[in-house]
This record gives C-alpha cells, structure tokens and sequence, in this order.
C-alpha cells in the first residue's frame, strides 16, 4: 500500500510559519548574529519552534546530546520523522537547511530538492542524499513516492512549496503544531489558498503542553 | 472579585472571522440574498459558525425550537454565556446585529456599544438594553465592569474592536472556536496585533466534534 502525503509545520495562532523575510543568507552569514534584523528573526523562529527545542527525539536526532523532555510533544515529533520515508522540499528551504543544518543532515532518507539547477546527488553522512529535480512539483512527489515506498512523503517545506502543493491538490492530510505566539507580520501558510477547491476534515486535536498538534484531512470540494 | 475581560470567537484555521468585507446592510437589505456576493458571503460565514448551529444552547437562546446536539461543543457555547455580564461591541457589529437578531436580541444584559452615534439606551424584550458610550473603549469597558459585578465582561466584537482591546493591553483571556476551514480572503482577527507587547499563555486546548476550542492569558511582555 502506497504511503500518504503530508505535511507537518509549526504555526502561530495567526497562520505564520516564519517571521518577517529575511534571506537565510543574511540569517547564517558570518556576523550574522550582529545584524538586529536577524536577532529579531532568530528570537521569533524560537518562539514559534519553542516547543520541539526542549523535546528527547529532536535533541537525539541533532546529536545535541542526552536527555529530554517527553510526552506528547516528543511522541509527536518522533512519529513525524518515523513515518517519513522521503521529505520533498523547495530550492530556498534547502539552500538555508544547507547554511544550517550539520554535516549529518537530520533526515536520513532521501530528500527530493525541487528546483531549476541541475545537480548531482548530495550524499550526506547517515544516510540523507539530496536529490535535485527539475520538472516541477508533480515529478518531484512522484520520484519521492516511488523512493518511499509504503512509507509517507513530507513536504517539508518552506510555506511556499507546502501551498503548491496543497492547491495541487496532491497533500492527503497534515499536523500543524499551533504555537501560543501571535507574530503580526511574517510569512502566512496559507496564504493564497484556493478555498473554493481545498476543504478539510478534521481528524484530531491534541493538547501537547507547549503546543496544540492539529491533523486535517484535505479534501477537494 | 471583579470579573475578568475576554473575548471569544469563531476562527479559520487561516486566521479569519469574517469573509471579505461585504457590508452588513447589504447582506441583511431585501433581495440582497440574490446577489452572488451576499450568498458567497452567507456560504462562508455558515462554515465558519457551522460547529454552533446544531447546539442545543444555541437553539434554545434563539428560540429556534426543541433538541440539538449536546457535547463538548453545546457545553462551551452554554458556559460562554453563562459567565457572561455585560457584552463590549463596536458600531459596525451592532449595525449588521440590529439587522439580523431577532426582536428579543440573544444577549439577556446591558450591552454597551463604542460608538460616536448619541443615542438614549435602547431596551429590548428579554433584558437585552444597549447603551451607546461615545468616549471610547477603556470608557465602555469601564461602565461595562461596573454593570457586571463580579460577572464576565466579553468583547462580543467585531474584529476591529477586539483587536483594539487586545493592543490596548485590555483582554485578560479569549477563546478560539477554530473551525476546520480555509478562507484565503476576508477580515483577520490578529491583523495589525502588537506582537511586540501581546504575550499569549495556553490555557487550555479542548478539541470537540466540529471545532477545536482553545484558551490563551493574554500576558504583556
């Protein structure tokens, strides 16, 4: 049986998943953190992801070391990374992850990196290859589907690719992870969502202690 | 003991409580039900407020006749205005109301309405009287505390007026009925919120059949 496409993302209570654009360029530059643009991003990207930080799974899984909180926020955020056979993920996710994330890359699967440059496969210490394809988001999921198996794909994001594909009508379900932050400016999940073609069904609601885990099935109308 | 200040509202998962800005005397004028605009507007406000219309509370409070559903969702309507005293609204809310409650308006207690309009209070069957305050909301608020006792003041609305509350450091709580819908377009609750001083502390997170209920302290930082 094929595995289902999802999506799972941190939100503010007012639909942001990332604060004010600032190029991840500027964010990870040498003397980045200097920048008072990129202080206030920083402290509100914490704010938002606040509650996976603290969790045993996401410290294991970054090598940060031992320990851990746990309970429904850790049990939620190790379900989501153990059904994910294969991640799919836009060109400027990748170029910041890459900026971002150590050598050993936190996925340890096959990532499909949507994009207009050619490239070779990325290998990565403990089993994340970056794949870049060429031809849109449709080839994209279907390579990343093939590769998966009976395990899910992620659209792991940014905000702009989870929303083609919403609006593709190509995402069977999704967890938003509601943070109790409002941001008032930044970048909106759903911004330009075509409403009159996507609905949801609710599936679940789950009050973790540092945020709410909401599962929507999408359906089209 | 004083009674505390809260809002409580219907959401979008996207972040809105009202559709695009069709005005009120228009959705409410004879014939407007035959303009596509009026019944757009109608098909989203029903989807937005579908989890409280069956509510047995619901029907009661609007003599819509016996029965409904009872549950998680009929409880929080119920005990919504139960702890409620005196209700806080703008104009533009009490202009499309007088349009659309019946004659015994679903409020049972004073209302007080921020507006610049001087008027004579305005008793109606059913205990429901509204008084019109022209000196702004900390002025209506503080006639409203009064007229509560140690009851519940909420800001019945709109938007604009919660919103005004909210940036002026005045809400004590609220509570989201997040319905699963995506709008794309219309009047956002959180838009222009003061995220520099708006703090928010969850509460508590009670997912029932057809909306997910969530309570935040609003804390200033």
């Amino acid at each position: 049986m094929a595995g289902k496409v999802f999506f799972s993302v941190s939100m503010s209570l007012d639909g942001f998943v990332a604060p004010d654009d600032v190029p991840l360029d500027v964010v990870f530059s040498p003397g980045g953190q200097s920048d008072p643009r990129v202080q206030r991003w920083m402290a509100k990207w914490s704010e938002l992801q606040a509650w996976i930080f603290p969790q045993r799974f996401f410290r294991e899984n970054l090598k940060l070391g031992e320990g851990g909180e746990e309970g429904l926020d850790n049990d939620i955020a190790r379900a989501t990374y153990e059904r994910t056979g294969v991640s799919v993920m836009g060109k400027r996710m990748f170029d910041g992850g890459a900026l971002a994330w150590p050598e050993e890359a936190p996925f340890h699967t096959p990532v499909y990196v949507v994009t207009h440059e050619k490239r070779d496969p990325w290998e990565r210490p403990g089993g994340t290859t970056f794949h870049f394809v060429n031809d849109g988001i449709e080839k994209a999921l279907d390579q990343a589907r093939e590769a998966a198996g009976d395990r899910d794909v992620r659209i792991a994001g940014g905000g702009t690719t989870i929303l083609e594909y919403v609006n593709a009508g190509l995402i069977d379900e999704f967890t938003i992870a509601l943070s109790p932050v409002l941001f008032g400016t930044g970048i909106r999940l759903f911004e330009g969502v075509d409403s009159d073609r996507v609905a949801l069904e609710p599936v679940r609601a789950e009050p973790g202690p540092r945020a709410t885990h909401l599962t929507y099935t999408v359906r089209q109308r």
